[in-house]
């Protein structure tokens, strides 16, 4: 193996997915796992095999690899609103469950006149935002909204769905039990205010890896949608989540040259670790691009594209040559970056695998 | 085309090609174009064809996919220390002409060991820091360093190298042309020094598209290695070096919500859109992840993932379904996320290209 190189250790993973799914199963919640965290199919298949009733992913051509491999039970949380991607997901709902998200009345305008047109029926979701303010509607205009679309042909309109997360606009704290209680009860009382109006929905679905062991328990819940906990990361560490411990996913890069002694770099900058989780950024105010393991006190502070700079205390003694392994900030979008990751069993052996949904154009 | 997708406008492209390879011809200097920024050998080529004496890389697997592609003459411009990355460097030597970056005993060593056991010469290049603080060694330990290279059997050292850009450590003001003048005027001075200490400097390689047409003055330097150039970003309008009608690389997405009246959401994200180049930080100031064209006064905030949140005065009349193109402030790092992009010729025309050299392992 070279660097840098993206190791996921095996039985970490399994202990994550294995945990992950006894929350779910504890608080009677189904299990959705969001797949943008690895993008790998043999990962969804264990996954589902630990319980998970389906996936979710972010774009249409995730699950389109996702089908291809043998996974029958997608969610898209996103809205689609193109007819060419409108399209497709229709071609894949012809040997899958695919449920599709949808936020305005134009999106699913576009996925009736597919779905009439095509002779058949979408399964949608109503994205509502529950303080990202990114997609989604508010909770005022929700019930008008959903009415709206469930007089549309063509679409079965199934259930509700939000992503609040931890970093939601405006959070100041991150106290995460209350965040998700606030996620679940507002989604709780949306799907009660629709099926009292004739609306029958189903799925009441909930992010995310720090905040939905809270939501799961909240009565009217039925799903949660967390992706990062497969691997966790140096974001979730510092959120409390999990333990450095828990952390599945690692970048091993080497010391490339030594050019100051408190200075290394490292052959991993920002093509290898994903800079969208900034270092000194509140809330968080995470220290440097990632963990750097078995030095507590070094920090990688800068990166060009391939050069990590680490302070490094000059009493240690690492050589040019050497290995370190890292627990990126993000380990999503810094898997994003990479076309394959070893998974590392216990007696070492290193399983090669693709990240064959990513970097996809559509 | 879906999107998100990047496209390359093609005439746009080849002025910039055209351009910087004149001004290289106007100062006397080489030109070794940095491959990073495109990742594709057709590029390369074109680069080669307008002029250019060869490539930059910064990777072992970069070079590799270049030679495998036509590409004859490369310089890796990293430190190359790992024994089983230089076998790959000596094997890569036998067809084609490869220089490779050095800035430690320890790699030189390791270098000169490989190069007498497999019965080769591996031609290098000292790196010198020019107050990036990345990377290679400084002006006083540039000499005490050459004659020990210069030493070892199976190296020649015919080069010196340095990075500085535009953002360098301390960098507070953006003048380009000190920064550039400085930069040649200190390799010159090294080179100087190293050539009567009977060390016979050939190359004298300076960065960098903000930088090069300046360092490309001093007398001395015989090489530039710009790489942005050729697309330009929204860094490099920042920095004034070239007009936004300039750049030849720009990201569509398409407008998939509208959750507020001065809020818009697209389909490209953090895994569409760099983020090592973040808007609000000095010296830069950039206003957001990029210019959206056609709309001044509209600001990419925030994004997630696969979402980028626009806040778009409500004054414009954007629908959902409607496309815009982004400048990216790095366009590097962005093609670096993208599989592949389209080259669009004036009459329209789409040409699909992969970008062969990125996400790899080593």
């Amino acid at each position: 193996m070279e660097t840098p190189a993206i190791v996921i250790d095996r039985r970490r993973m399994r202990r994550n997915i294995a945990s992950m799914a006894a929350v779910a199963d504890k608080h009677g919640v189904k299990l959705r796992p969001h797949a943008k965290t690895h993008k790998i199919a043999a990962l969804a298949h264990e996954q589902i095999a630990a319980g998970a009733a389906g996936i979710t992913v972010a774009k249409v051509a995730e699950a389109e690899v996702m089908a291809a491999h043998g996974v029958r039970d997608i969610f898209i949380a996103y809205p689609i609103v193109v007819p060419s991607k409108i399209e497709r997901v229709v071609a894949l709902s012809r040997e899958n469950r695919i449920i599709v998200g949808v936020d305005s009345l134009e999106g699913a305008t576009a996925l009736s006149t597919a779905a009439v047109r095509e002779g058949v029926t979408i399964e949608a979701r109503l994205e509502i935002d529950t303080g990202l303010k990114r997609t989604g509607v508010t909770l005022d205009e929700a019930l008008e909204l959903a009415k709206r679309i469930s007089s549309l042909p063509g679409i079965v309109l199934s259930g509700i769905f939000t992503y609040k997360g931890a970093l939601y606009q405006g959070a100041s704290t991150l106290d995460l039990a209350a965040a998700g209680r606030e996620e679940g009860e507002l989604m709780a009382s949306v799907a009660k205010q629709l099926r009292e109006s004739g609306i029958p929905i189903v799925d009441v679905s909930v992010g995310s890896t720090p905040t939905g062991v809270y939501a799961a328990q909240v009565p009217g819940v039925t799903e949660i949608r967390p992706g990062t906990y497969i691997f966790y990361d140096a974001m979730q560490v510092k959120l409390g989540v999990c333990e450095h411990d828990d952390c599945a996913g690692r970048v091993v890069v080497t010391v490339v040259s030594k050019p100051a002694a408190d200075l290394i770099v490292v052959d991993g900058g920002s093509k290898t670790f994903a800079t969208d989780v900034q270092p000194n950024q509140p809330p968080l105010n995470l220290k440097g691009f990632g963990i750097i393991e078995g030095y507590p006190d070094a920090v990688l502070e800068r990166m060009n594209e391939e050069h990590g700079m680490i302070r490094m205390p000059s009493s240690h003694t690492v050589a040019i040559g050497d290995r370190l392994t890292i627990v990126p900030n993000h380990i999503c979008s810094t898997i994003n970056l990479h076309n394959e990751v070893y998974v590392q069993d216990e007696d070492g052996g290193l399983e090669r695998l693709s990240v064959l949904a990513r970097g996809l154009l559509q």
